[in-house]
């Protein structure tokens, strides 16, 4: 037999690409809620999801969704996260779980734990996967499968709250695990943050190109290139609201990062080849760790 | 009809991942060679091809198969090319092709012009594709099939011999380009040396975290990390010559590099959202004019 649905009614604020997937898995196994409410401030976005028919129910007002829900999970950019559950919190039944899907945490499980009426429960989740593509149509209902997802719940939060939510995401198909706030923000600086950092800032490279020479780097691009600057095709608001959320430890590993980089050009410029021979196995090393797992 | 064999006789030497590429090619096509030798000095690697059957003859005298050929393509890292040049080079027939897939060009073409006896020609091309592995095992006969071939010959070339390498490439599955040695450089510092040298630094920044948070950002390893770095795993003989041969171009273009990110870290240090947003669109649109190729 089917395992019931965890919850009655759940809201995805902000159907994108998470939140579209979410709808998606949640449709296709009907064992995440009985009832979905797609929340959005755009009319497009809801007419688009109706249309592509991944929720039973659409609405621009977040609070009248909240109040009805079991479980609302925000899909939004991080910088609007913190207005949003301050804005609908208040509305939230007792024995209901808030969540969100940040990539970075910064200081968001302390700001809403001051915000949570009694009875509410806040368990943020990270799901590490995501394409360079946005919107309700980018979503699909195999995205989490297999992935990570980062459990970062506040401490004190409810024992049973995280484990409903660990359920969830595991129906979602994703591995689980559950870390700090600044462990978190850690991890994702050099997995994720800083290499968008550095692929944003190649594709700038690119740009200041003579004409000529940037329409045949565009035209000759190998796997280098475009492997590497795949992820700056990724949505420039999200990205930005990343960068200032995660600012302090973002910082301080590109700081790391730029003394490894030149310290190679140096070597390179010296033709030191002990240097360069060092740096690339242990270069190698590590991505073939990587593709052990 | 099927089309006749460019050449009588053919040497690789260096059937690694380019040059058992070509060998199985030839193989499977029949129209780039009726005779197909293999020579390498090692002989790990000569039994390797010999059980793989992609060759007719595997040898380890570079002179002897070169005094056989109508055409030498040399497979090998970079350094080696020019010691390997001047070594069969006097013992090549008249009206025969020496050629090299060198992914850095530099004075390679006016040092290997000198060497030329009368009635070689010398036909360098770089092939642009690749995989993060090497050796015979590594090649298959499509790996060159719709990507970019770059001919470089020197100036004075014979246009013959220049044609007939086009072809060659051409029957690879490969779309041919000819260009000078200078620009192709520059075009592959950024589209390709420049995205190794900040994957291999990055590995490094990684290698120097805490054991713990090594560990998870191997397990964490999201899309950004780990296309990022994918190229890192490359061989590092093959790129530390790279980067030492394209030295100068190539610490020119990190120069414009390590400015443009440097200049991103200040804006995000400033909280200078314009400046951030007016960047993350660029890279995004630079990002997205590859794609629509």
């Amino acid at each position: 037999m089917a395992d019931a649905p965890l919850f009655d009614t759940l809201t995805i604020v902000g159907p994108g690409l998470i939140g579209s997937s979410i709808l998606r898995r949640a449709r296709q196994t009907g064992t995440l809620a009985r009832h979905l409410i797609a929340a959005d401030c755009s009319a497009d976005v809801l007419n688009r999801v109706e249309e592509l028919g991944i929720a039973d129910e659409v609405t621009a007002s977040l609070t009248e969704a909240a109040a009805k829900s079991d479980a609302v999970i925000l899909c939004i950019p991080t910088g609007a996260i913190r207005p949003v559950a301050e804005a609908i919190l208040p509305h939230m039944k007792a024995g209901s779980i808030l969540s969100d899907v940040a990539s970075v945490r910064s200081t968001l499980g302390p700001d809403i734990s001051a915000l949570l009426p009694d009875g509410v429960s806040y368990v943020p989740a990270h799901p590490m996967a995501g394409t360079e593509y946005s919107g309700p149509d980018a979503g699909f209902p195999t995205l989490f499968e297999d992935r990570w997802t980062l459990l970062v719940p506040p401490e004190g939060t409810a024992p049973e709250a995280i484990a409903t939510m660990e359920k969830f995401w595991q129906r979602c198909g994703a591995r689980t695990r559950q870390m700090t706030d600044r462990y978190h923000d850690q991890v994702c600086a050099i997995v994720s943050h800083l290499p968008h950092l550095l692929a944003f800032s190649i594709c700038n490279t690119a740009d200041r190109l003579s004409t000529d020479l940037q329409t045949d780097v565009l035209e000759y691009a190998a796997s280098g290139f475009r492997d590497f600057t795949r992820v700056a095709a990724s949505d420039p608001i999200m990205w930005r609201d990343i960068f200032l959320t995660n600012k302090e430890i973002l910082l301080a590993t590109f700081k790391r990062f730029e003394e490894d980089a030149h310290r190679m050009a140096e070597a390179i410029q010296n033709e030191d080849v002990e240097t360069i021979m060092d740096r690339l196995h242990r270069g190698r090393h590590v991505r073939q760790g990587l593709t052990k797992q």
